[in-house]
């Protein structure tokens, strides 16, 4: 196998993923960039070979998941890296530095998240969670061993079902969950006292999460019950960028296998959620509360020209 | 096979029907209470036998679909007819009139309201419908048929998928249709120009239907789309007998065949939505737009002894 096929056997591990959260993904491509620039890629050791190398794995990481703030934001930083190299030993030790840095980022951000959350999680109650995300897993499993005594409701997610790996995950490690369809929401959040979902994106239109957080956030606010969107601030991008989940669509046959003619299926995987449905965004920054205290974050974002206007259909 | 097996049969062939909504389920039952009181049945033809197989009958679909209040209302209209009864034969006249009469009253309810439903979709626009009721196909099948060009949305409506059913009839009649799955409704709505529904049951405090149309009355009066609900006035029923519903649970293998142990899976079908959040009730007696309206059918309704708290679990 060469370079660029194991590469691009790597990428597609992760392009197909579609249980894993954000954050988890980023953390799975930070290892591909390792691939890319150690010597046991066996390929072409020169430093245009490299870089090159490193703008098509970015690209293909973003076409695959271009709703996943961490994955274009890791992308981002290694890009401005590699800039700055000349030779390939520097741009090892440089890249290989800012993917370490990455790594340690998104970790103590969801071990900060965890330590906030746990205080947002009523004695004995019941705790609603959507989707799948390694960061609302982590906060949950943080106030299971702080001895915090809750029970989870969360639902499917379909079509791909990551709310069963999401109810496994807790239940594994003796949390009680209960499971249902996603259309019950509306039953069993007036049992909850909180909820909780993981995040894709934050811009200052509001955030980007899978289909289906919409009608979660709209419905808590009708039930007052408090929302919190749980988000290291590598989730954070530009205006621009927040809405490229509008170009990512998965195959129909993943709802319906065979439809009968006439019928024409959609499978969209994201939405936007305004910030003035949920209660705060919990990020290793503590709890913001909306546009005011999203747009420092924002505002500081700057685009590698590589990735800038890269569109996904491109 | 003995009458009694035979009816058995026949009436766990509407009870395990979960695709088909109440209307239609009900004109099924009309042909149960036909079997039940003709000479074909072949069992005891003695007054008592055939009273006793009444109630027995009655009881039985009730207690398989205890949110469907056609059923109930045809049930508890064939008791009072067969009480007044003092032979065989005249039993057989009596109750078949009354069978008959049930069922002419839910075909021209249903093309009363179909003529009345087709004024309030707007030619060329997108219609969102969902879940599964005959009701609502009638009306927009009788709308296509008065040449309106239209498309129509709806959802899968998990975990009995009856959506599916939806579309195919839909699209089968020449109506374009789009699919996707049901948490997906907050991408679509803003798309739609109208929503319709079929409805389970309908009293003072609200009405009842399948799971996931609570989300979407609470989606449409955000997005100010009119939701109708489309009803014959024979699902109209006592406040009591409305809350039947929440004892109706369907296993929870129909939504995951094996959960890991610590997860409980709980399938319920049924929710209230409160009038205020639909534009209205169209019935075969025109546009209903709440309680006060609601009320005199209410009111007017008399239940038999023999199903008076007549509760799921006896």
């Amino acid at each position: 196998m060469t370079i660029s096929q194991e590469l691009d056997r790597m990428i597609s591990e992760v392009t197909n993923d579609l249980l894993s959260g954000a954050a988890e993904l980023a953390l799975r491509a930070v290892n591909i960039f390792r691939y890319a620039i150690s010597d046991e890629s066996g390929g072409d050791r020169s430093l245009p070979a490299i870089k090159s190398n490193l703008t098509m794995i970015s690209r293909k990481l973003i076409k695959g998941h271009p709703a996943m703030a961490p994955i274009f934001n890791l992308c981002n930083q290694i890009l401005f890296a590699a800039e700055k190299c000349s030779t390939t030993e520097e741009l090892e030790a440089v890249v290989g530095k800012s993917l370490d840095e990455f790594e340690t980022r998104l970790c103590n951000s969801a071990s900060k998240i965890a330590e906030t959350a746990v205080q947002l999680i009523p004695f004995g109650e019941l705790v609603f969670a959507y989707s799948f995300s390694s960061t609302v897993i982590s906060a949950l499993l943080n106030a299971r061993s702080n001895l915090r005594s809750f029970r989870v409701i969360c639902t499917e997610s379909r079509p791909s079902m990551e709310g069963r790996k999401l109810a496994s995950v807790l239940a594994s490690s003796g949390i009680e969950v209960v499971h249902s369809f996603d259309s019950a929401m509306g039953l069993f959040l007036p049992t909850c006292r909180v909820a909780f979902m993981g995040v894709d994106a934050v811009a200052r239109p509001g955030l980007v999460n899978k289909v289906g957080s919409w009608l979660l956030a709209l419905a808590c606010r009708e039930l007052n019950i408090p929302l919190y969107a749980l988000t290291g601030t590598e989730k954070f991008v530009t205006d621009d960028q927040l809405f490229n989940f509008e170009d990512f669509e998965r195959p129909g046959t993943e709802i319906w296998q065979d439809p009968p003619k006439g019928v024409t299926v959609l499978n969209r995987q994201f939405e936007l959620i305004p910030f003035n449905w949920i209660a705060g965004l919990v990020t290793e920054d503590g709890i913001l509360r909306g546009e005011a205290d999203v747009e420092k974050y924002v505002d500081a974002i700057k685009v590698h020209s590589d990735l800038e206007n890269y569109a996904v259909s491109t």
